[in-house]
C-alpha cells in the first residue's frame, strides 16, 4: 500500500478564461475548503501536488504563473492556497492531470498510488483526471465540496460517474486527514 | 482536412460482464442503426475500425473474439455487425479506445482526423473515447441513436458533456454518409 | 519482487522486408538458441510474450501473421518457435516493444517487473526495446546468443550501450532458466 | 511542410551527477559551437526549446535548475547558452526529451515537425530522444560537432546508429542555419 497525496487541479489561475463568470462563485466558494484541506495534508506529512494549466505557453513556469495570479484581479482566490517549500508542481498540456505530464512518473517514484483530487472544475478536469487515474489503477477519492463546477448539473452527473464507474470515493473533505 | 473514420466500440461482445442485463435492451435497440451506418461507410469508402475490450486476456485475437461472440446466447447482436475484409482491427486494454492502444498511431498514418464514434456504452467508454480523441484534436460525431447505455441519466448527462465541454458534434445517425 | 518473462521480438518473421538477407544467416544463428530459451521458460512456468511487428496493415491478427509465415520460403526459421495455449501477444507499431502497444498494461497486471529481451534485431528492436523497459524501471537481461543482427559492429555497440547506460545484464542464454 | 526547431539538451547543468568529469572536457568544446547554433537559429526565426533533466525533483522550475547552473562550479559552460525571452521549456524525468513530457503537445501546436537535436550527451539522450522522435515520424538532424559525449566510442556508434536506421541527417553545425 502507497501514499496518499492531494492534487490540486488548475487553481493557481487569473480566471480571464471562457466560462470564468460562471466558475467564480463556486471558486470563491470552496477556496477556503481546499486551504483547510492543504493545511491538514501537509500537517498529516502528505505530498501536495499543485498540477496547473500551462497558460504561459511553455516560457512560464509556476512561478511566474503564480506571481501573475496574484497580481490579477482574482488574487483573493488564489492567495490562501500558495504552495510551500515542499509542494511539487506539474504543468499540463490541457485536462488531465495525466496527458502529456510526468504526473505518472513523479507517483511512481515517490510511491503514491492514492489521491485525492481537489480544485476546478468537477465536470471537465476533475472527472478526466479520475478517469485518467481509474484507468492506471491509481485509487481516488474526491472531496464533493472541495471542488469548483461551471455547470450545476453536469457537476452532480460527473460526481455519480465517477462514485459509480471509476471506482472513485466521493466524500465531504472533512472525512478527509481529521 | 483528413478522413473521417467509423469507429465501432466494444460490439464483438458475449455480453456476460458486469450490468450486461441493463446493457442488453439498448444494445438490442442500436445494433440496426450501427448496422445501417457501418453499410452507409463502407458505401462511401470510409474507413471502419472495430475498437474492442480484449477478452482474451491477451491468448485470443479478434477473429477468436469475433467466433465467441457468435456462438454465444447473443450472437444476434453480433451477426449484424460482422467485420468485412477491409475492417481494421484495434484490441483496447480498458475503457478508453487510445489507452495503450495503436489507434492514434494507426489513424495518422491513415490521414484520419475525424472519428465518428458508435457502440457501448455511451457513459462509459463513448465518453471517454471522445475525451481522449479531443484532447488529441480529432474531431468527434456521435450519433445519439447509435449507442447504448446502461444508464438513461447517464448517457444523457455525458452526451451533454461531449457537446458542451469536448466540442463533439452529436446528431442523428441518418445525417451521416446519407 | 516481481515476475519474469521471456519476450520474443519479430521472429513471427517472413523475412521479405528491406536487410532480410543481412538478417538471414544471423536469425539462422539464433533460432536453436531461441527456442532452447522459449522452451526452458515455458518449463519454468515464465510467461512467453511475442511482441511482433504488426505486418498485416491493422487487419490481420496474429494468428494469420503466423500462418503467413509458415507458408513462406523461411518457414523453418518460424517452425521452431510456435506458440503454445499458454503464450501472451502483442503487436507493436513500429520499432520499440512499448510504442503504442498495450504492453506496459499487461506487464503491470501480470506483476512482471523483469524482462529477459530475445529475437531480432540487437542494434534495433532489442536496443529501442531495452531503453524502453530501463526508463520504465523494468530490469533487463539479453542473452547475447539469442539475438540476431544486421550490423555486427553496431550490434556489439547496441550491447555495450545496454550494458553500461541502460542498466541491462548481458548474459549467455545458458545462465537462464537452467 | 511544418517548421524546424533547434532542441538543446541538457545543457542547463550543474554538471555535479556521474560520469560529469569524463564529460566535462566534451561539454567544453560543444558549448561555443551550440551558442553559435542558437545565435543563428534565433537570427532565423527558428523556436529553440531547452528539454533538461528536472534536477529539482519536481519543486524547482527552470528559472531555478538556471539559477543554480549558473552559481556553481562550471557556470561557464552555461552561461554562453543562457535563454532569451523567446525560449520555450520542457523539463524531462530522464532520458528521452519525449518520455513524460509535453513536447509532442508543443510540437504539433506550433506546427513543428523537423528537430536539430544538440547538447548532451550523444550515446544517450541524444539517441533516445532521436529514436523517439524518428518513431514519431518527426525528421531529425544531428550536428556531430554540437553533440557532447562521455565515451567517444559509443558516440561514434550512437551517430551511425541514427543515420543508418532512425533516418536521420548528421551533419556539420556549419550547414545549418547558414
Amino acid at each position: 500500500m502507497g501514499k496518499t497525496a492531494l492534487i490540486v487541479i488548475d487553481m493557481i489561475n487569473t480566471y480571464d478564461h471562457a466560462d470564468a463568470e460562471l466558475l467564480l462563485p463556486s471558486a470563491a466558494e470552496v477556496v477556503p475548503t481546499v486551504a483547510a484541506l492543504m493545511k491538514r495534508a501537509r500537517g498529516s506529512g502528505a505530498p501536495v501536488v499543485y498540477v496547473n494549466d500551462n497558460f504561459g505557453e511553455w516560457r512560464s513556469h509556476h512561478g511566474e504563473l503564480l506571481d501573475k495570479a496574484l497580481a490579477g484581479p482574482h488574487a483573493s482566490l488564489v492567495a490562501p492556497l500558495k504552495p510551500d517549500d515542499k509542494s511539487l508542481f506539474v504543468l499540463k498540456a490541457r485536462h488531465s492531470i495525466f496527458f502529456e505530464t510526468p504526473l505518472q512518473y513523479l507517483l511512481s517514484q515517490q510511491g503514491i498510488d492514492r489521491l485525492v483530487l481537489c480544485g476546478q472544475v468537477v465536470e471537465q478536469c476533475i472527472l478526466y483526471s479520475a478517469l485518467d487515474a481509474h484507468i492506471r489503477h491509481l485509487e481516488v477519492t474526491v472531496p464533493r465540496d472541495a471542488v469548483a463546477h461551471i455547470h450545476a448539473d453536469l457537476a452532480d452527473a460527473a460526481l455519480r460517474m465517477m462514485e459509480r464507474n471509476m471506482g472513485a470515493h466521493v466524500c465531504a473533505s472533512d472525512d478527509l486527514w481529521t
